[in-house]
């Protein structure tokens, strides 16, 4: 264990958009702070926690995620996960995996026993059901009576089944007590969106960065404009050239929007315990712990 | 048409590795270059040119990319490419597509045709057939030649059957008569690989990058080193604070090296028209085209 006593640090989103949060999910994001934060007090490593918390969020079914993903056209739920841990840059993702429970841990798995980065499609479930994990239980009639629902919806679907999808995308930063910082996101994409289609959240760069020499970032909002911009890697360093995580995110998300477009929003901290959940949408769902500061809302700094 | 005159530039890269370059592959590399070149002079698009140049190096059968792509573990060729612009930061990517003769093609195809950046699997296959772009014929007999070959060759198998294929992936980088830049790649991914894997070849900000603010980026080398290091991004955003190409890439290219090993090259061109092409690897297989300075080689500067 490192000496130097680093300020440990979680934060956690659910996602960005135009819909409020409701109780169940800011009690889960509570209390997902809660026990991720108590474990990295006992010396807990960032990309352990950063992959409890996620999971948490997954199985929860509040949000855009896991069980709780959306559907695709096809009826089809493909999810995506990345997690990226800092001090070695080591970082797994999968993209448009089927049946598995838990997509961020099939990234952790990613990350640890192979020599890739991103798996996607079937070789991405193949490689997950070889490790064991565990599968997915069949769609909730829930889900399906959704996708239906917004299926006869007409030219519209897209608004009604996102809202009543609630939010979207889940994600969580950490610095741990060793100062290593670690990233990772979980999501089920844009609902109804052509099959096969992959967002920013399995994207190292784009929706997903981590290194301990500049800044552990996680994105939600539209995925093809964090992608296209390059967000995640580029407010990352910003932060590496000494810009504060407020500074860095907000200059990256408004040029951003005056450039192309796109909503989005996210989590960004520094090495040095320096944080900021920054969002251009109206609402972000999340969370932050750092000692005695803390704060679980719908809305943080919005830019 | 913008009134003021931009020098055109060409840039175009066949792998970077440890195998020099055969006459074939470098005759093929000056046919594309003197082809893509001329449109540029007359005054086509930089995005057009790179599909075209990456089309021809597709289609040669040469490279590790289109019809010449290596083979999966099971026996599947499943191919990566992608293609940005840098005046409105347009993308398009597919990752994993099968029986499309052309995945820069169909990149653009999403570029164009569709909301999405990135489509991986069988969706980006179906997508591709949707939009009717040409199917590609089964294996050659040298490819499944090879294949069984590298598959007997036991523990040294990755060694040998990477030198058996020759080098890698194809890329470009132009800079058009209206100023705009625009860069893409294509690959076959690592011979033998785990199926599904994906390289940085498909990823926006991994392995190629287009930003008339800061650069045009086309990256080849160990695919996961680059994701993991998100050097496309980065090399655009030193370029866009001001360093030139040369000094951008080889201190980004030197830091990856350092850190966390893995060797690469790349192709880097800034909006004023000043690039460079520079590698870690022994060869690098490619060539430039600007105003009088051309050069075909499988050496550029080596850092």
């Amino acid at each position: 264990m490192n000496r130097r006593r680093f300020p440990v640090v979680l934060l956690v989103h659910g996602g960005a958009g135009g819909v409020r949060a409701g109780g169940p999910q800011l009690r889960t994001i509570g209390r997902v702070l809660e026990e991720g934060y108590a474990r990295l007090e006992n010396g807990a490593a960032a990309l352990d926690v950063v992959e409890s918390a996620i999971r948490a969020l997954e199985d929860s079914g509040l949000f855009n995620a896991g069980r709780g993903g959306r559907l695709q056209l096809d009826g089809h739920l493909r999810l995506d996960a990345s997690l990226m841990e800092g001090e070695g840059l080591r970082a797994g993702a999968v993209a448009g995996i089927e049946g598995i429970r838990n997509p961020v841990s099939a990234a952790r798995r990613v990350l640890e026993s192979s020599p890739h980065v991103l798996l996607a499609g079937e070789g991405a479930g193949r490689f997950a059901r070889f490790h064991r994990l565990a599968g997915m239980g069949p769609h909730s009639s829930r889900q399906k009576r959704l996708h239906q629902k917004a299926l006869r919806a007409g030219p519209d679907w897209m608004g009604k089944y996102r809202t009543l999808f609630g939010t979207g995308t889940v994600g969580a930063a950490a610095l741990d007590r060793s100062g290593t910082l670690s990233a990772g996101a979980s999501t089920g994409g844009i609902g109804l969106m052509l099959p096969g289609r992959v967002g920013d959240s399995p994207l190292i760069g784009a929706g997903v960065y981590a290194d301990n020499r500049s800044a552990a970032v996680s994105m939600t909002g539209e995925g093809e404009s964090i992608i296209r911009a390059g967000l995640a890697r580029e407010i990352a360093f910003r932060m590496r050239l000494g810009a504060a995580p407020r500074a860095a995110a907000t200059v990256s998300l408004r040029e951003m929007r005056e450039r192309i477009g796109g909503a989005a929003g996210g989590l960004f901290l520094g090495a040095d315990g320096a944080f900021a959940l920054v969002h251009t949408t109206a609402f972000m769902i999340g969370g932050y712990r750092s000692g005695r500061r803390e704060k679980i809302s719908d809305r943080f700094l919005r830019v």
